[in-house]
């Protein structure tokens, strides 16, 4: 095998001040850029758009071609961030604050529909559906491959949210180490989990323990109407603006009649339920600025379990994470002002200006109807 | 004391997913915007903009009037995030997951010089030292004030971060909790301080312990020119792309030639070193693409010693911050293309392209020479 070159292969350094890892993946410079610079986001999108390197039967940058989808279509990323096994080890630190990780891993694409001007707010709820599917497929497959410890998937939607492409797609990066973000909110879940805080009726998680989100959603289903963060609710799902929202319409949406490690463990009726409140969320969010609405949007879950642990075992240790969506959309005011997260945000601590329940509730004024169905 | 209303009332909440809290400022929806919208940098500044509230003797937003001021000027935000005390004390939570903390202090933003149409990299050194003499300034004077705790000092530069004025100003944050990052960092720095890494030359923290930031800037110093992150270094600071970097070229800035709490310790010496280090590091930072380059700027150092603790004691516990500046810049390709922090890094973890040394690299070959300057 090739020796580790921290300028050509993907690694993790950490940081000794938050104690954070950073994924470094040098050999991206490498890919070519097709996003927007600033620039206004375009309304007026055509069904098909012959430079479009996601629609259906045409050409990518890899030089690859699509094939002619129906539905989803999935395929790797032409300048994944990370690369998969074997990947060349890399040495040692020469001193405790230059710590190196190796990783490997894969990036997958997920195109979610072959219209080039929709998005999940404009698609009928069978092919949401077939979105949910698709994810829960690369997260099985990704979960199997050697070494794979975590399966993110997100999708980053509009060009101030270095979206590259409009056409409707998000992405998966499958990776050999759980990274910072999720290992933190699991290292809370577990300690949460062996807490007291076991007062209310809410669903317990493995071996009858607390857990915080299936306690957290309880609260607010709870909540009076005058503190209500509550967005949206089916008999399955809830979306609400979380009590710590850092963005201005974050919204946080999880299963609240039991306890659901992952995508994987959704039963038909729970699938179906998430395409309802997605489209609805989606909707809202487009409807709030009259706008296609810009976010980033994360699914954290279950790690993959380890090969000799009994993954049916529901009270298995992994079991203590409840899956989760997270939405990040960065508009503030309208659909061109944003929010800035910058210097006290970047050096100091998050900060909003409206309140959770505030935009929850211009949220929940908002129609269910897509703005451009309406008439 | 009116009742707490946190429609109203600034506060914190804390995030258990992440064991960190947010600032919570509903008041601040109030604030008119100014900045732009995603627009391109407008390159053909007036030297006086009769329109600007910080031009010297122009009338500001809240009604006030700046004097004529001839080098720096400071005065209290008009919507600040933080209001000063006494502040209605927040309710007990009702529940763990509805944590509230209350919080005071005052938003000061500080104009680094009358002229509208400069920069710090386009002001000559004594002009910055009366800028970092300002900091010093407000760093003592705020942290005299009842229950402040820490100062945060930073600087939105650019419309892309932020920034609703090219009038070159920064703020200051001061307030009655130490701050989410600061206190991260600052649990970093004392763990360092208790381990036993003490096999280099490095200058020592208090009781002679390591300090993880004394002892990098060493290793950096010391470390082999094919791996070199410093970008800049004089007698007594020294500028590197750290290894554990986020944004394409971040930098960070200290003192190395001994442990320095805070910016109120610097000696004479130390200060000038500092405003000739910080007029190359954004010289090159400008010649880099050819534009004002964009960043965030914040000072991390030595929260306020509780008043019962001996301030001049050096072997204080509160002394084992080192001073130190970050400048997160988001630019990564040229003056119009920026790197996204999105989908994977707000939901996994931080990613960057290319290599901290390779980053360090490009910055030390830029000119110390202004572009505009330099015909
Ligand atoms: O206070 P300003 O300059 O209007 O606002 C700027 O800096 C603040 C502090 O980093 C941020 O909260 C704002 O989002 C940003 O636009
Ligand atoms: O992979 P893409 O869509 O080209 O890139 C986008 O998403 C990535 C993952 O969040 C980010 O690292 C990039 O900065 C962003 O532009």
């Amino acid at each position: 095998m090739e020796e580790f070159d921290a300028e050509t292969h993907p690694h993790r350094r950490l940081n000794p001040l938050t104690n954070e890892y950073v994924l470094v993946s040098p050999h991206r410079t490498k890919r070519p850029w097709l996003g927007q610079t600033e620039a206004p986001q375009i309304l007026d999108l055509p069904q098909y758009d012959p430079a479009c390197y996601l629609c259906p039967g045409n050409p990518r940058s890899g030089g690859q071609q699509n094939p002619v989808y129906e539905h989803t279509y999935t395929f790797v990323n032409d300048f994944s961030a990370v690369l998969p096994a074997p990947a060349p080890t890399s040495p040692a630190a020469s001193h405790p604050l230059l710590t190196t990780r190796s990783v490997h891993g894969t990036c997958d694409v997920l195109i979610f529909h072959p219209r080039h001007d929709l998005t999940l707010a404009r698609l009928v709820i069978p092919d949401i559906e077939r979105v949910i599917e698709a994810w829960i497929r690369i997260y099985k497959q990704r979960g199997t491959q050697e070494g794979i410890k975590y399966v993110q998937i997100f999708e980053n939607k509009g060009a101030i949210m270095g979206c590259s492409n409009p056409h409707p797609h998000g992405q998966v990066w499958s990776l050999s180490d759980v990274p910072t973000i999720a290992a933190t909110e699991i290292a809370s879940l577990r300690r949460y989990s062996l807490s007291d805080v076991t007062d209310s009726a809410a669903p317990k998680g493995p071996k009858g323990r607390p857990c915080l989100l299936c306690e957290y959603a309880h609260i607010e289903i709870a909540a009076p109407e005058a503190e209500a963060r509550v967005v949206v609710k089916n008999d399955r799902w809830v979306a609400v603006v979380p009590w710590w929202a850092t963005w201005p319409f974050e919204v946080l949406l999880l299963p609240y009649q039991r306890h659901v490690p992952s995508i994987a463990d959704l039963t038909e009726d729970e699938r179906v339920a998430l395409a309802e409140i997605l489209s609805k969320i989606t909707i809202k969010y487009d409807n709030l600025f009259s706008c296609s609405f810009a976010y980033s949007m994360g699914i954290h879950q279950r790690p993959i379990p380890a090969p000799e642990s009994d993954a049916a075992d529901d009270e298995d240790e992994d079991n203590i994470t409840h899956l989760h969506l997270h939405f990040y959309p960065p508009l503030l005011r309208s659909a061109s002002v944003k929010k800035f997260l910058v210097g006290f945000e970047l050096m100091a601590e998050a900060q909003r200006d409206l309140t959770p329940e505030q935009a929850a509730r211009k949220l929940r004024a908002c129609s269910e109807v897509h703005y451009l169905h309406s008439n």
